[in-house]
């Protein structure tokens, strides 16, 4: 089979928006797979809205929707619904991100996706998930964040919590999501039968507690957050150079060599250190011969050399200048290169998924709302043009070249 | 097809040890697939030497290796290696995370599986990708962490960035590869052929950069960590209430709400606040304004509840504690009991991928080092008694009962 890429074939039906939901659909798109991405009237996604924009055009959007056909169509007229069903009955995979219940208001949840389509998979992704107290409350990145204890574990003990400005909730749920789609296909495959995935930004936040949850639980203790230096491993923590700060690691196997690399081969027998568990008694004595010694280096690049040299496990904290413009990254595609019709080419993290088998970095365009109404109407429904002009006119279709 | 679970009948053969490995074999096995995991003798999985730690058995590698076969084998002997290119021969697909390099040398690496077996899907994971000149330092989730410019986003602007105490980067990492897994494996189905994958920390961390990427690109202005009030968005930030901090989330369509909440209509029309490029100008006033109101109101229930009442999206920063003991954690089965034959119950994360035709939570156990050692031998490879006693008698295969 002569496949241009490992999805090639597969339909999506992509009812998402904003940065979870596109994101499944995103990777999905990069795969090689055919996204008929439905943008409601008048605005379509409302990450259409967010910055940077030029020219109309935002990079936000453009950055997660690339690849995706655009139709844009008013869900709440009998017309607009007939096409999104008719669409249904076609597509491999649906997926969805609005708050829970309002697809099924829409008449797109998964009782009337299956009826029309029992070889679907549909996937839901909400921020609280789609049972429970909580479902119903409107929900973001942070709030999901909030409430599965992750916001509470990050930020210096004294102060506030500490908000990542990075999208790490949304866009890893979306993998999640994605990673559901990509096992209920392939069970698919094998029986003929679709299911419902229900997805989360809880559930996925959460899922990431390696030890606190099994600590609170077996010792009662409930862990918290402790700034920049681990509470649990001492040395692991961020050590401020003259220019930058750099993120120190010793386990007990590296240890000697952390003691080594400072000119200080008396710390390795010293009774006080010996083990990571008595390190992490005396925290901020060890933190003050680390820091000592980083003072005495002083900048960053000094630190490192002095580290890697000993083989111990060391880092720069990046800006997002000096990752962007970073050798390895750029050797290896973590950041790329991608050209669009009105913002020009920018840089945007690269497909983390590698395959083999195919190209890392297929070329792919963004769509302005409703770019392919009539691609789609024509081709997946063979509609005639007069009929799409009628839909058009209308109402129920709806086009803005100027997004 | 009467499936136990989604992957029931898929062979994996797994080499991964600590987190992000093993979190991708671990939703595997809740999903049902066979995992035999490959430990290497004396210790096996270094995370078994990890805390908590009851019984000689610890709660880290319980939580992350349920449902896993255990064999532990001599890898630098000829009759190990023997038994390990025998298995590949057997398994749909093999796994590991070891540094750049290692897999080849223990006669395990991708041309050596492919050359066993060409339907064989192989996955490596490793923090800083399998090539790049960074490729062969020693790498940690915070390394990582810092390097991808995620780490130089958290924390307080004015003071050291704040690492979150949580396996973000493992565990995302560990389901990245899960779903690239899935996707080959939904290839193989169409064509016969496996391929190779190569998943990062790395990669994945730098993929959860909504928009600071682009911003750089497109601006020249680098983004950096803006503490607890977003820096693109107002207001979006954490609040302290009497006992405990509140996410307060208000774009544009929920800026009046929040003001009918506080009890401010007139807000609503003031020019200074009427949109978030505006407001996010005002940072500190928008902040002022809101956080008054929240000492005014006391403590967090009261002010979600003024809040829900307005549709405005809040949260409270649970502690693990409250999260672990929330009604809406316990209903969705977000947190979990698990049993386990040494620790008794405790608490973990519930499985993330929620699939409508399978349950989410089957009964699993974790294995001592080399517990199937026998099992897997006999029934995989049809070796008899007396060469499985050979084979233990000559060093080759390694148990403990008291891990």
């Amino acid at each position: 089979m002569n496949l241009k890429h490992i999805l090639d074939g597969y339909k999506v039906l992509d009812f998402t928006h904003a940065l979870a939901g596109p994101t499944t659909t995103r990777l999905m798109a990069e795969m090689g797979a055919d996204i008929v991405k439905v943008e409601l009237p008048p605005v379509g996604d409302m990450s259409r809205l967010l910055p940077i924009k030029l020219n109309g055009r935002t990079s936000y959007f453009v950055q997660q929707n690339r690849g995706k056909k655009s139709i844009c169509v008013n869900l709440k007229t009998p017309e607009g619904r007939a096409i999104i069903h008719d669409l249904i009955k076609q597509v491999d995979v649906v997926v969805e991100n609005f708050s829970p219940g309002v697809a099924e208001r829409l008449g797109i949840g998964w009782e009337t996706v299956k009826t029309l389509n029992p070889r679907a998979v549909m996937c839901s992704i909400s921020a609280l998930g789609q049972q429970g107290p909580l479902s119903e409350l409107p929900g973001f990145d942070y709030i999901a964040q909030a409430y599965s204890g992750i916001t509470g574990m990050i930020g210096e003990p004294d102060g506030a919590p500490s908000l990542p400005m990075i999208g790490l909730g949304d866009v890893n749920t979306g993998v999640h999501a994605a990673c559901a789609i990509g096992f209920a296909l392939l069970h698919r495959e094998r029986t003929g039968e679709g299911q419902y995935l229900d997805i989360s930004l809880l559930d996925s936040y959460f899922h990431c507690h390696e030890i606190n949850v099994a600590m609170y639980s077996l010792t009662g203790k409930s862990p918290t957050r402790a700034g920049h230096h681990h509470f649990a491993v001492c040395p692991l923590g961020l050590y401020k150079a003259g220019d930058g700060y750099v993120c120190i690691i010793a386990l007990d196997h590296q240890w000697p060599s952390l003691c080594e690399a400072m000119g200080r081969p008396d710390l390795v027998t010293d009774e006080r250190y010996k083990t990571n568990a008595l390190r992490c008694t005396r925290v901020p004595e060890v933190v003050a011969i680390v820091q000592a010694w980083v003072d005495s280096l002083g900048d960053t690049e000094t630190v490192l050399a002095a580290l890697e040299k000993h083989r111990v496990p060391c880092a720069p904290v990046l800006t997002i200048e000096q990752v962007c413009n970073h050798p390895h990254m750029l050797e290896r595609g973590t950041v790329r290169k991608i050209n669009d019709p009105k913002l020009g080419e920018f840089s945007t993290p690269g497909m983390p998924l590698r395959f083999s088998g195919f190209p890392n970095n297929i070329p792919l365009e963004a769509a302005y709302t409703g770019q392919h109404n009539d691609a789609v109407l024509s081709e997946m429904l063979g509609y005639d043009a007069a009929r799409i002009k009628a839909l058009r006119e209308a109402g129920i279709l709806h086009e803005n070249e100027d997004t």
